[in-house]
């Protein structure tokens, strides 16, 4: 495999392990346990995920890698704060919409070269992605590994 | 620049990205404040950062970039839970070991090569990376920059 290559499927594995761990912990935790805030007065779990959700689903359009799987996440999990709505999907539901488009984003991500890596992603001007090339969608990966990881130290304090 | 070399710069900007924020987190909340546990039970802020110098001073060697800054943070904010042992250092001098570990590193991965972040790091034998040439440099840092990001998330809660 050429450095290149390597490079980016060391940082797709980074991705998929930073996803499982997630996964896995919203897997672990009971229905009334992703229903609990995790610190009095801040975010249920629940918010969490939806709101992991709907941002993943947002890089289908942000790559430009496909169509959204679920863009009636953001009204409630990306534009509405915790508790303010109706819940939109349970427990079990939303634990099922966020692997379903975590699979997808990653069977994507397995079909990208190095190059495409390196191009824009679709939110930056060709203006700005030539004054800085990492504006890339890389970045935008790693970024989103990270807000994952950010949610994650927070989810597992209702344990 | 190569494809190679603009993947790692991509890998080391969002490094960094991610060490500015806890820094200004860190910087942004009052001695008092980081004295406070993240919620209930759980671990004060002072820790949280504690650790993070620690993990991230444990980089040097791990990486084979240099020699460690403070091995003695281990002992108190790894190997022993929080509020077990008298405090080591104040809130002040945590902000100030923990952004002077931090200089130093983004100092020496400048100036890695891409060659040099494929290779091992030195926890993994030559027969597993052998087998798994993902486990090299690279998915260090990705690692450790998901893991700020994990407690960064813990951290924001005192606000």
């Amino acid at each position: 495999m050429s450095n290149e290559a390597l490079l980016v499927a060391t940082a797709i594995a980074h991705w998929k392990l930073i996803i499982s761990r997630i996964e896995i912990s919203i897997t672990r935790l009971s229905d009334e346990q992703l229903l609990q805030q995790i610190a009095p007065g801040k975010n249920r779990v629940v918010y969490l995920v939806g709101h992991l959700a709907a941002v993943h689903d947002r890089l289908f359009p942000l790559l430009g890698i496909g169509e959204r799987l679920h863009p009636e996440l953001d009204e409630p999990y990306l534009n509405q704060p915790d508790r303010t709505v109706p819940d939109l999907l349970t427990p079990a539901e939303l634990r099922e919409v966020f692997k379903k488009v975590n699979a997808a984003l990653a069977e994507a991500f397995d079909k990208l070269t190095p190059d495409e890596w390196l191009q824009p992603h679709t939110a930056v001007s060709a203006d700005d992605f030539a004054k800085d090339p990492l504006r890339n969608r890389l970045a935008v990966l790693l970024s989103r590994a990270s807000h994952a990881a950010f949610h994650t130290g927070q989810a597992i304090l209702v344990k």
